[in-house]
């Protein structure tokens, strides 16, 4: 039996995508991005999750996008980031997410992503990873080639030289890129520079779903204690099947920087 | 009062939004992608559309992108893409739409583009562009800087040379890029080389919201009439407010290839 219940995991993230919801779309886009809306609706997402896990798990630490560290030292560490994709939210596209990500001795233990915009869940348990109840796994794939499309992130143009021979796609959610890697709907992704609660759900769903976090420039597995020292990632992080890391570290070169 | 009783057209694109929905999620991100599936809605897509049109407008040439050209020389030709954004429909991802465009005397004249995994349908009349209903209007910018994000293609990094200092994405939907920029949800957008279906409906809705369709290298305005000759468009085009070309084309600079 799972330690923690990830059906009211799974519940609470969905009442977090309502909350959001209720502010979605009434920003329109072609007015000016309003970013004290995006705020209040983080704010009140994060609160709503912290009651919860306080109440519920009052022994586990929390660590959120808006509230700051609390116990971050415990078993049992909660990553928040109650509104991942803010610039989608904002600009009314669909790929944004509420992300709960469970740390246990500093590890990715388990992981709820929500995209309310579509209403799909994904999360992992003992069982394995699910997308809406259905099992999910990386791909099987064990090259990449020219017929393939893999996730990039929004400044790969200034930071990477690519020489992927293959389409790159980006839809601005760390934790949705997570997602779609975790699902084989894409076999990987170039991740860029994240923090601690955008990809702590993230790098459980896709562990459980036979996937692995790895930095360039080598392709070395991310140790996720670094995360929690640094906050943001100090190398770019990809998310794959093992066996395509080697690809993914010859075709992507960070540009050196002055 | 308009010719093309848009309406009816917005009512036809959710019918067709309905058939692609029946194959949607049928096929799982992590099966291996199966071409003939796509290849069965998109052809009960278009034959739906061409009954309409056929009925409706008999007059009407019609050209679409799985059952080729009838009478397109003909005042009024309507174009048809009954699914675009093929890989994300197959992947399970959301951005993919059902796309008419309309032409008279082969220049945009009217748009549907109808996103069924979102319910968003976007349209143009004698009153401008729509977005579910609500008007909607390109970005006032006048210049791009790092804190605007656009939106990109596929092939961009083996294509071009970009310099803009602002984030980039994409979402692998011709005709939503288009609306996104019609929308103001994104300032501009780089399209690549799409054929004549893939933003007949795009143009017209972008157009309707102040927008034009412009080519590299030099952001010269498209004539419509080159994409009937040639299906593929010649040179890469962009999509934006009049006043942002400039800074397109100063960012934006395409790879000499050998």
């Amino acid at each position: 039996m799972d330690e923690i219940d990830m059906r009211r995991v799974c519940a609470w993230a969905r009442e977090g995508g309502a909350i959001a919801c209720g502010f979605f779309n009434s920003v329109q886009g072609h007015r000016k991005a309003d970013q004290s809306l995006v705020s209040q609706a983080d704010l009140e997402i994060e609160q709503m999750l912290r009651d919860q896990i306080s109440e519920h798990y009052p022994e586990h630490g929390i660590v959120g996008e808006e509230a700051g560290s609390q116990d971050s030292d415990r078993e049992w560490v909660w990553c928040l980031d109650p509104l991942d994709g803010t610039e989608a939210f904002l600009c009314g596209l669909p790929i944004w997410a509420v992300s709960i990500g469970i740390f246990r001795h500093k590890k990715p233990y388990r992981g709820v992503v929500y995209l309310p915009a579509t209403d799909e869940c994904y999360w992992n348990d003992a069982q394995g990873a699910f997308w809406n109840g259905n099992p999910i796994r990386v791909s099987e794939k064990t090259s990449l080639d020219r017929t393939d499309w893999i996730i990039t992130h929004s400044r790969t143009h200034l930071d990477y030289e690519v020489t992927f021979p293959g389409k790159m796609r980006s839809f601005g959610s760390f934790a949705a890129h997570f997602c779609y890697v975790a699902r084989a709907s894409t076999p990987a992704a170039l991740i860029g520079y994240p923090q601690l609660w955008d990809i702590a759900a993230g790098m459980a769903i896709l562990q459980a779903a036979g996937g692995v976090t790895t930095m360039l420039p080598d392709g070395a597995v991310l140790d996720p204690q670094v995360l929690f020292e640094h906050k943001t990632s100090p190398r770019p992080l990809l998310a794959s099947p093992p066996a395509l890391v080697g690809d993914l570290v010859r075709y992507i070169k960070m540009r050196q920087t002055s």
